[in-house]
């Protein structure tokens, strides 16, 4: 019927139940962490009005939204991000009360080049407190990134925060007043490149010596203004540690429409760039057709966070399979006492595959084993008559001779 | 900057949080269940290459795929279903073992004319075990489905199970060797307009009365065949009980991709059709381009189960919000003492909101009630001198003094 050889379009992913299984935790234990701290789901649709999405990301984000005609003639667009969408629900339910605190874990579309590391097709993780100018909020934002790293074990990290108003008066007391951005985007790079490299790149950007010298003069004594003080005495409040988060007035993200305090966090191992960022941006909702309503909030890179746990081996205890075990098949004359040791291990909660066909036990094996289940139990016909299960280790090879009851009270260890 | 009015696309649907809370407990009930049963994650991307979605629908299906020019020019279509995924799947990963019991929880898009309770992005919810022709894997899914209707609480629901060579052998008998398909058609009708409805449909097709009475007689003699009778007996072995599943010679199923055993869940509170359908596919596989193994599945409906639910009203013990206490805000005096409490609650696993501005405690308190939060929490300053804090059950507008530890105990209850 079809003998084109199936493949996957380029940018996007198959995720087989390996992968499944350690995306699935990050991402409990993030939907865990949000709703510990009252923030509340929300999903919006894929497709969106070329309308609701267009004139908001850029002249070069707009190039990457995919977009098309539907059957009714509509202009179209796949979703770009989870911000635009959140500012059309706001816009288009004035009963949701203020201030409105959501979670939003859906995937995103991006008809980006494809290279390493980047997808045209990727889970966004968003949190954001809608409605808020509470420096409380900023800081409440910050602990969920702590809260979710620590339950993911993390060990080092470091959350750093700044703020466009800290930024802004730098400017000023440096005497730019010309060029901003330019000056911002390079000083973005200190972490990268360092002083001297910013200082370069300032300089070919025709910036004069006593404006550079007079920037990092000023960017050296910076310290917190009252909002992002204010902030840092939340935090504080919440309990975070001081190892993990740290004043950075060099930090200034990428996208300009933060208004008050941004955040990144990093890791150093592996190198790897930042694994959340966020900040206050108490204009963009009215701008995206929304209500005036103040905002902050992040971005938790779920894609960078799974390579790194995988990489700093931070998954010990997460086995490959929620599968317990494996009830194997002697065929049809112990069908029936190995469908009811089937049923009583998943009554009692114990993830259970009953091996569907009577193949060589050999066969069966292997494919517990290709599979990283633990257990094997086994009814042959001594079992059966005596009323006992074979319960083999597929770790160690030991095999035990137990009753029904035995075998659930062991995987329930 | 956008003056249009945001509108959401016709057939697509904002899920705010009450309604995202029970789609979520559904959902992984669901997967709870599934897990249990043996059954592992799986996702594939949102966009495939039109090759692999064509030719698999029939004329009207393919009419209904999302399918555009992508910025490469490639021809790629919207998720149709997710059966031709996972066939694309199994054909690119040889290595993955058999048998593969998948589920698979995505969305799909139907270019369809909306209309009630019909949309163009539908949450599908799947379980399928590919690479067995084991009469207990059907069994099995059956299982599934009992399990989890009963985790939901349904108290009445009714699995009808029949089988494609049962009515081939009816077809047969009743010497009907042309037309198979649109008597079988007719037949499929029989729940909505009866017997004699089904007869009156058949005479119009031009089937002689004999033809018509002898496929009734023989509809009404008809048993489980071999086959069918080894899915019961495993079913049996599951403990299901009689009530919950019947043999049902009339039921047919739209699609004509079964082989074998076909099944369908009907509540009869709401009159809302079926909440569950699926069956044995043996050959599907190989014809989508996939391996030449053998497959049985169902999908759950979760829209309709949704429906079912808040309209005979399961729900009783789910709130309306996970959030468990809402820390009231009296400004900068007590924000410490407040901002501890709310963390002492959240190490302790307790979703808690802390209110972030100093409005007035009257504005503070409508919003919890809005929101359904059960208890208010509040320190003023007296409380902070008294270390103390004041604790409002907003259901029963009782008001309490109790130390943070108490007030953490008595959320714990």
């Amino acid at each position: 019927m079809n003998n084109n050889k199936p493949q996957t379009l380029k940018g996007f992913r198959d995720f087989l139940p390996e992968t499944m299984t350690v995306r699935n935790y990050v991402k409990n234990l993030f939907i865990e962490t949000f709703e510990n701290f009252g923030f509340e789901p929300l999903e919006t649709p894929t497709l969106e009005y070329a309308s609701t999405l267009m004139g908001k990301y850029g002249d070069e984000g707009e190039k990457l939204v995919y977009m098309f005609d539907d059957k009714g003639g509509r202009r179209v667009g796949l979703r770009y991000d989870l911000t635009v969408p959140t500012a059309k629900v706001l816009a288009m339910y004035p009963e949701i009360p203020i201030p409105f605190k959501r979670y939003q874990l859906q995937n995103v579309w991006r008809a980006d080049n494809t290279q390493k590391g980047r997808y045209r097709e990727i889970l966004q993780c968003d949190i954001d407190t809608f409605g808020t100018s509470s420096p409380v909020a900023d800081a409440e934002i910050i602990a969920v990134i702590y809260t979710a790293l620590k339950k993911l074990d993390f060990k080092k990290f470091s959350i750093r925060i700044n703020s466009r108003t800290v930024l802004k008066n730098i400017l000023l007391q440096s005497g730019i007043t010309n060029n901003q951005n330019s000056t911002l985007q390079s000083l973005d790079k200190f972490q990268k490149i360092g002083e001297d490299g910013v200082r370069k790149e300032l300089k070919e950007k025709d910036f004069s010596q006593l404006q550079i010298d007079s920037l990092f003069k000023y960017v050296k004594v910076a310290k917190p203004d009252k909002n992002l003080a204010a902030v840092f005495t939340a935090i504080k409040s919440f309990n975070l540690p001081d190892w993990c988060y740290a004043f950075d007035p060099t930090m200034v993200r990428g996208l300009d429409y933060y208004t008050g305090t941004i955040f990144e966090t990093y890791v150093e191992e592996p190198k790897i760039g930042s694994i959340t960022g966020g900040g206050r941006y108490d204009t963009l909702i009215k701008t995206l057709g929304g209500p005036d309503i103040p905002a902050v909030g992040t971005t938790l890179g779920l894609d960078r966070i799974v390579d790194c746990i995988i990489e700093l081996n931070l998954l010990p205890k997460l086995a490959k399979t929620k599968v317990k075990i494996m009830v194997g098949n002697f065929g049809p004359e112990t069908e029936k006492e190995s469908l009811e040791l089937t049923s009583l291990l998943r009554q009692n909660n114990i993830a259970t595959i009953f091996y569907p066909d009577a193949d060589k036990i050999g066969k069966q094996f292997k494919y517990a084993s290709i599979k990283n289940i633990p257990f094997v139990a086994l009814i042959g016909s001594d079992e059966a008559i005596n009323k006992v299960v074979t319960l083999k280790d597929m770790t160690t090879g030991e095999q035990k001779t137990l009753t029904q009851n035995e075998i659930v009270k062991s995987m329930l260890k």
